[in-house]
């Protein structure tokens, strides 16, 4: 640590945080401190906070929990910040909780598919863990190389395989938290089961997923796991003329009552993106690809792909087909996994998180081009769309501002899109600080009013991370 | 409705409802009163209810639910009564408020797997109309004939199918509900979604599923659905020793990875109860049988039928075998649905609903003998024992004090042996009045703290469902 004046205000934080913490746990130097005070959503407002601390244990997040809560000090908790809503942007004056060095395997129960984990632990981290006990836990953000357990929970996270699978909520069976209000600020306690069913109470463990930290710091997660899959999948790939098509392609797959375990769309600035970065060869030339995985063994898993295949052919695709090379279709998820840090390479972008219907789809897609072409700006789509889930991300050129302005209303017109047609602001990005003028527009007012009441009831000082959800 | 005298202090609030909701929805008759002031928990305290409302619609309850803020009386919500654990039990002075005849299917988006109902229907109404579709709702009670969607909502209900499919909590994309609180008593509300994925906010749906009416009245549910299956499943049938032996086969069949779509376990007196009443062919004269069902297709499904017949083996089952005669399969599942009525016929009964880890079923199973012997009574085991929750059933001589007393004592260590071994004291019944004491053992105390602050900052007058779950 640099020995750099430390700003007024936070010498009493410190000095009490000091009291029950290790000094070499905190971060006071501005540079640290910046780099640990936001996610990736690149134009969300970051605060300059005050302190950082990386703790270690439950027992260092309720210390600094109860001092925070004596001081008046916001907690902004963090996982590996890779979040990309603004969800772990620092407030002013805040104390940044860095909760990712706790990241313990504390139990891995193959008897009964369980495991128990500190929230640091990053997700592929713990699929790996879990692995070598012929285990699986499905969510699988895109982020999972780098983000953490706890930052899954904090936003609900989701993934590709959710179609199949579910989201992160539905694997959480209970969890530990240091919580404040009623139970006293920096008491740690526990919400949920360790039992596969169980009805006891009110459901706090799904309150607290999805809640990014507004309502506690989560310190210890108890998660459902699956056994691991046998047999190789297979992986079904369709070429569309339009966005459009493909769109359809996935509303006829979905009312035929296929479930692939995967259900990606790529535009064609996607794949462009990817082929320039990485050259692996795949076909830009087409308007959309859909991606589709099957991971039912046997000959239902045959038939399953070829009724894909059909779905697709049906929605008018250029080509379809089963691959029949392991490689390749390996590839092509790669190519899938790419396609954010490839976009990014080209410039700053603001990536959606929306959600329709299904067999809205491609009305979406429609209307995203439509609304591409109102701002002038350049939207490439990913969607997750077996869930209807798409992510337009609208690029803008470094440095210019007309752009930045205008990829903005886009934004905003993506969301009230979506709005329109039923749909929702945020399938599994969070609400953060980008999401929220959206999420105002799309909920019922009363339903905000009961949120904020349950929100004062379990944080009546309002310090964990405020101004974000609600 | 016979004219008897109204009990005092009800005329205001008869006078009242009145002026929204017509004469012929308001039950006054103290007979017709008590017959719809109490669920199937025999052993419940039941209070005398004021007055009974059968609601039509939305309006009716949000006029009556504003009527009684006013007045302060308690509201006590029930669809058909089935419940378990007292949850729809008047309490004194209350408006019994019955939504049964609010029953319609709103609509069935084939397209998009999903449904919009009102709370009334019964659950195989629902699957019957959704089946037209070729879909399917999956979540199964044993009550599922007489069942309302909305009662499987108050207690998060589950059923034979859950190990593979999930519980109703799993399927709740988002409802409507008539509440109280900051949006103002009588405000009618939408909480969740109508797309598969989304984290708009707080999750307001999952804290109402499982919350038996106290934060609320819901008025309308929209559920995930799912394709109808195609094929037929298979059953593997097992005869055991000793339940402990059968515990034994259920634990090598989850270490194994195995997911059945239902993994049932009867001890010999619930199959000499289903025998002597039906006459089915049962074999009653092992210690434990345990039913399986696989819905897998194809020869993936013949693997695992097979596999689950080798686990059965080794757990030492008499006999283990695949069912080849589609009619004995289905009497055997018949049998099993029937217990709960067949036990009944031999006297009053209390039914516990407890849930450990699958490793601990045979545990728990051994606890459960142990436990009828201490108190001499006959517990009848019942279990959806691939989830590990037990259904012990404790069987009393009608009109006996001592063997009531016996019972109750019976019942509670049962609680005790559950939460002892990390487990829960009710897995799919609700809390109701039976399980609050256990429930009051089992959670962390500052968990209950919390879940206080959450109903009074929702209920801040306390009129739903007052006593229930906390």
């Amino acid at each position: 640590m640099t020995a750099l004046p430390v700003p007024s205000g936070t010498e009493m934080l410190l000095e009490l945080l000091g009291r029950g913490i290790p000094a070499d746990r905190l971060v006071v130097d501005r540079d640290v401190l910046s780099s640990i005070s936001h996610d990736e959503a690149e134009w969300a407002a970051v605060g300059r906070a005050a302190v950082g601390l990386r703790a270690r244990s439950e027992a260092e997040v309720s210390h600094a929990v109860k001092v925070c809560a004596d001081l008046g000090v916001p907690v902004v908790t963090r996982g590996a910040g890779t979040g990309l809503s603004g969800g772990a942007n620092a407030t002013d004056g805040c104390l940044v909780l860095d909760v990712s060095r706790m990241d313990a395997v504390i139990e891995i129960d193959a008897e009964n598919l369980m495991c128990v984990v500190q929230p640091g632990i990053v997700n592929n981290e713990l699929k790996a863990k879990v692995a070598e006990h012929g285990l699986w836990y499905p969510p699988d953000p895109a982020s999972a190389p780098w983000s953490t357990i706890g930052g899954n929970v904090a936003t609900n996270a989701g993934g590709l395989c959710c179609l199949k699978y579910g989201v992160t909520r539905d694997y959480v069976l209970g969890l530990r938290a240091v919580v404040g209000g009623p139970a006293g600020y920096g008491t740690a306690l526990a919400y949920g089961r360790k039992t596969n069913k169980g009805v006891a109470g009110y459901d706090m463990t799904s309150l607290m997923v999805g809640s990014e930290g507004t309502l506690g710091v989560v310190t210890e997660v108890t998660l459902r796991l699956r056994p691991a899959l046998t047999g190789s999948p297979k992986t079904v790939v369709g070429s569309f003329r339009s966005l459009v098509d493909a769109g359809r392609a996935v509303a006829i797959v979905t009312k035929a009552g296929l479930t692939p375990s995967a259900l990606e769309l790529l535009d064609r600035y996607c794949l462009e993106a990817v082929e320039e970065w990485k050259h692996l060869g795949l076909e830009a030339d087409s308007a959309a690809m859909l991606l589709a995985r099957v991971d039912t063994n046997g000959d239902a898993g045959d038939d399953e792909a070829r009724a894909i295949v059909a779905c697709f052919e049906e929605a008018g695709a250029v080509w379809a087909a089963q691959s029949t090379d392991d490689a390749e279709a390996e590839a092509l998820f790669e190519a899938r996994r790419l396609v954010y840090p490839a976009v990014e390479r080209l410039g700053p972008v603001l990536t959606e998180d929306i959600v329709v219907k299904r067999s809205l789809l491609p009305q979406m897609l429609a209307e995203v081009e439509v609304i591409a072409r109102r701002h002038e700006v350049r939207i490439a789509t990913i969607a997750h769309a077996g869930d209807g889930n798409l992510h337009p991300l609208i690029l803008t050129p470094a440095g210019d501002d007309n752009a930045r302005v205008a990829a903005q209303s886009a934004f905003e017109d993506l969301l009230d899109a979506a709005i329109a047609l039923g749909g929702t602001v945020t399938g599994e990005h969070g609400v953060g600080l980008l999401k929220r003028g959206g999420m105002r527009r799309e909920l019922d007012p009363n339903s905000l009013l009961m949120q904020r009441a349950v929100k004062d009831a379990l944080d009546p000082l309002g310090i964990f991370n405020p101004g974000k959800v609600l």
